[in-house]
């Protein structure tokens, strides 16, 4: 049984990492479509892959940041950056982006799963959690847009992204309330959230536009 | 008295709502303009109805939230963003501009004196509490209009908004420091900063512009 | 000695002063280049000036906020743009920007060594505390350009800034933990960041391109 956990917990640091490396190159492309220097390009890297969990972090009051404990991962970021400058062209963008749409999506899961578990743990009510789970896998992403100066992709792009990060945060609420254990809950919000995420790539699906 | 407090109580609630409500229907139009997709109508919504005295909770190391403790409200907007989409087409939005016009302007004043009174009772000198005032009463509608990338139309309006939030402000400190009770200092800033901005609008009045 | 300490803090103070303004006066400019009114020519010249020190301390979750304790700053910068949307014209616009160089990047220097000084006081890593000096350093202009509503001129004008201050934290943190006393390693530091950038200024030094 050990031996499971173990293995449960290197297989959620691989998501973790993989999920993180995905959002910060999701910003580093957008950079670069942007014209930004490098400066902008670490910024945007640093805003995507650690903005969101930060913007959680500064709600629910908590500190250090968890980029602050784990400051290997700053310098994974700042690296990655690095060699995306170096070795990456623009003939590497389109494969980059169809690439990192499962590692995003396992992120966004399970990005959505510890801003719910956190929110909860300090008590707050179900849509607040939910709320916080939203933020933290989607946010990154929402101020990597605004400093690009444009609207948030997740606002306007008709593709599920966020509504599947909602719907992912109401498993595992469920799965809290049921009294799940909590590798059980993370399981059920990742699969899902990462599920839905997939398949809404895979099916097309759009949202339904507001016809006014 | 007892009975006129609670109808004081009930006033206040009244406005409350209103002035949410005015603010999120001001976020889903400015959405619903820059053809936003569903979850960005609900966040620009949410942005704008919650968005300032967020940010004010924020700076002023308050916790938990007002929407955390309320969350009720939170459901409010939701339900309200979900009707809009429903049932508002883009023939109705003039009126409804129009419409909020009047609880906005209340709303304006409301969440100006809260953010004064809530920064003057954590001791911030009077310069500080006014400014928190005007946060919580119109950055709301700043990241909202940040969110759809365009520059907050209360800098770049010509329409006196912020300074009548800023004018109003000062009337609660002055009110506070001469010693008047809790309802007559709300009373007058609700009333001073609700009125000018109604007077601003019915006059036509513009900010100076500055002749470079 | 004493009365070398006392020349010291009168230095700093000035350096300090010089920099809040220049910082506002780089708001204030920003703002008239894009026609905001008044309210927002002030609000782009509070941000300018105070928003980066003020994120460093919503970071480190510190309070209260160095413009409450000396709100006589605020006042400072608030006269500062009245005066300069009364006597300022087009046609001083680029003497302004050019005479703003100096004390921007004497500014620069000074906020980056305060906001790693801070950092390493609160027992952050090395890095975070640079990160945390260039946030101090640098997101004024940050959310100054995200207001105005374009990319930050620090992530896409590919001139060296923030790649100073980056660098003259560093300097902060390498006197630091030699245990040089503190007014060397602010001196080092603010010497540094200030000289590079006008260094690169005067050669005209560009960050290096992404070939993509």
């Amino acid at each position: 049984m050990n031996n499971f956990q173990q293995w449960g917990d290197t297989l959620r640091l691989l998501v973790e990492l993989a999920g993180t490396a995905a959002f910060a190159l999701s910003g580093v492309l957008e950079g670069a479509r942007k014209r930004l220097d490098a400066v902008g390009i670490f910024v945007v890297g640093f805003l995507a892959a650690f903005g969101g969990g930060t913007l959680r972090d500064l709600l629910l009051d908590e500190r250090p940041f968890f980029w602050v404990r784990h400051v290997e991962m700053l310098w994974g970021v700042l690296a990655l950056c690095l060699l995306a400058m170096l070795f990456m062209r623009r003939h590497h963008f389109e494969a980059t982006q169809r690439g990192i749409a499962l590692p995003d999506a396992l992120g966004l899961g399970l990005f959505t799963a510890t801003g719910v578990h956190q929110a909860l743990l300090t008590g707050m009510p179900a849509l607040v959690a939910v709320l916080m789970g939203l933020i933290t896998g989607v946010f990154g992403g929402v101020l990597r847009d605004i400093v690009c100066n444009q609207i948030p992709a997740t606002f306007s792009d008709h593709q599920p992204y966020a509504v599947c990060a909602f719907a992912g945060g109401w498993v595992y609420v469920g799965a809290w309330q049921l009294g799940a254990p909590g590798w059980l809950a993370l399981l059920a919000c990742v699969g899902f959230t990462a599920g839905l995420r997939m398949l809404a790539l895979w099916r097309n699906w759009r949202l339904p536009t507001w016809q006014t």
